[in-house]
């Protein structure tokens, strides 16, 4: 596909783990024409609510345990998974409505964090609660059951920019409705 | 590899673009033994700060061009780019010294931002220049020419975590030569 680079070709991604949580089935379900939310705005903030506060497991290929010496010293890390629910026609979708809703215009996949896309791997910052053996307890993981895990990472806030960052409106608008929920139950 | 895991497998990555600077060599080398850095710690603190103000160029498939549409409205993208000059075997290493400085105890590379690592996805929070039809021009891409691009989303800063981040004092330490290093040479 992409013409000037001797490099090209497929990568091979071997899972080093697997999610384990209560989290049966992805609030955004990607199909043929785009994504769509499972439920209402509503239940759907409340879905996404409770991952932020229940534990998942990340049970790592046990030939592989010495990778995780030291994990244990951060509170925060990066977990890459693949979105294995997304099924492999919805790769190639270049543009969705935001969160699966018309009432956002359609955008380019990379301005979304749309599960449909070319290379459906997931990132989220999750929160390390302990470490038993080769099983990761993490919060904040919004991946669903079964996912593989493709990379750990620390988190170091530090590598992030500090500087005036800006957003589009519509994405400013998920995240007000987010924050307005989330307060309103809690 | 994990026994567990009815969906294990292998995954296929397709890169969506490449990284084009003057980067030629990255400033950790992997071998079999380890990651060894290229040159003197000095040296190398003076490269990853001429990184963050040289711009490079991501450019993206042709093909698939209107998945960047709305990524204009983002100061900040994060990059998902393969560590392609790592070494195939590099992959099965599970711990090295941190920044390959052998003063630090080798450490999980889950513990790490080694380049060598099962799946060599690395990932940078970059500042968007400019877009030029299907070439991004970004600062603070810590890519090597050539690289495979897999992956770009945007930086939305809420969604990382605002309480309290620890991290071990290895790293604090490398942070803290870092900081010195740039504010001595700017």
């Amino acid at each position: 596909m992409i013409k000037d680079n001797k490099n090209a070709g497929n990568l091979i991604v071997r899972p080093i783990g697997i999610v384990r949580n209560n989290n049966n089935e992805p609030s955004l379900v990607a199909g043929n024409e785009g994504i769509k939310m499972k439920e209402q705005n509503k239940a759907n903030m409340k879905q996404i609510r409770q991952i932020n506060e229940e534990i998942s497991e990340i049970i790592i290929d046990n030939d592989i345990i010495d990778i995780l010496e030291g994990v244990e010293k951060y509170s925060h890390l990066i977990i890459l998974y693949w979105a294995h629910k997304v099924p492999e026609q919805s790769r190639s979708l270049t543009k969705v409505h935001p969160m699966g809703r018309e009432c956002f215009s359609k955008v380019g996949i990379f301005a979304t964090c749309s599960p449909a896309r070319p290379n459906p791997i997931l990132m989220t910052v999750v929160r390390l609660h302990g470490i038993r053996g080769n099983v990761l307890e993490v919060t904040g993981l919004d991946a669903v059951d079964g996912s593989p895990v493709v990379d750990i990472k620390p988190y170091v806030r530090n590598f992030y920019p500090e500087d005036k960052i800006s957003i589009p409106e519509w994405m400013q608008q998920i995240h007000k409705e987010f924050e307005e929920n989330s307060f309103k139950n809690s």
